[in-house]
């Protein structure tokens, strides 16, 4: 499954490689519920110890382009996984977590921002792949509220790993 | 010169727009001084008030992949300029600083990192567009030096913006 320029390293998140797309929604006490549509892209670069991770999200029904991150997935052994992502609201997320399988659980080990982004203390990832469908869903805690469910989306793969 | 369809806050860095590329160097007091060819881009996304950016580099003389890094970049008023960064070496970093004219000066506001990251503590930025070629230098304090030069490069516009 993994291609051969691929760093042993990540080996074990070779499942996600490829773009996904599927739809998602999203939920906070703060705001109104919202559907939305989702890519997500995991590439590699060949013999380099990381994920190429980029997410993009649309309004379910008007089509507006919502939330975007970027960022990059590492596996440090013993199942171990950490991730770094860049959000365009300003914020900065470190996350680490375990792999069991094909389900990857992560907690924020950190979370920065600028001067004029809103306040993020806390987040939880889970992905899970079943099959050609992958499912995450994202706790957060943010703006004075506890650590609370607030997206989930289930994906199907459109291009393998590779491409 | 701004795509019609860029957001108005984000229209003072639109002489970055496009894709970039050139020459540069790297040195540090704990390693070996390096060339080093870079590839930029500075991306948009219609209506929403942010650049997306991402830059990869290749050493200079055998083409492997070296560092690369995505994320961000706003403007919110006044010339202040945010960025955040996401690094496939397990660091996550903000900066803040001012546009004037055609030059940006960055600043580090935070820097964090996963568990197995290098400890970087400072960093600073400055990105100055002459014409067609945007130069930039980057000092960073890290593993127990202090503020020193890291790298410099001189980079010509490759396909100019809204491609």
């Amino acid at each position: 499954m993994s291609p051969s320029d691929l760093h042993p390293d990540v080996a074990p998140l070779a499942f996600l490689l490829g773009r996904w797309a599927g739809p998602g929604r999203g939920e906070y006490p703060t705001i109104e519920s919202f559907g939305y549509v989702e890519e997500v892209t995991f590439g590699y670069v060949a013999g380099k110890p990381f994920l190429v991770y980029g997410q993009r999200t649309r309004h379910a029904t008007d089509g507006r382009p919502l939330h975007a991150e970027s960022g990059y997935w590492r596996c440090v052994g013993g199942g171990a996984v950490e991730v770094v992502l860049a959000h365009p609201t300003g914020i900065a997320e470190v996350l680490e977590g375990s792999l069991e399988g094909q389900r990857i659980a992560l907690a924020s080990s950190a979370l920065t921002r600028t001067a004029t982004a809103k306040v993020v203390t806390a987040t939880r990832r889970v992905f899970e792949l079943e099959g050609d469908v992958l499912r995450y869903r994202v706790a957060m805690a943010a703006v004075g509220v506890e650590l609370t469910h607030h997206l989930s989306a289930e994906l199907a793969r459109q291009e393998g790993p590779g491409s």
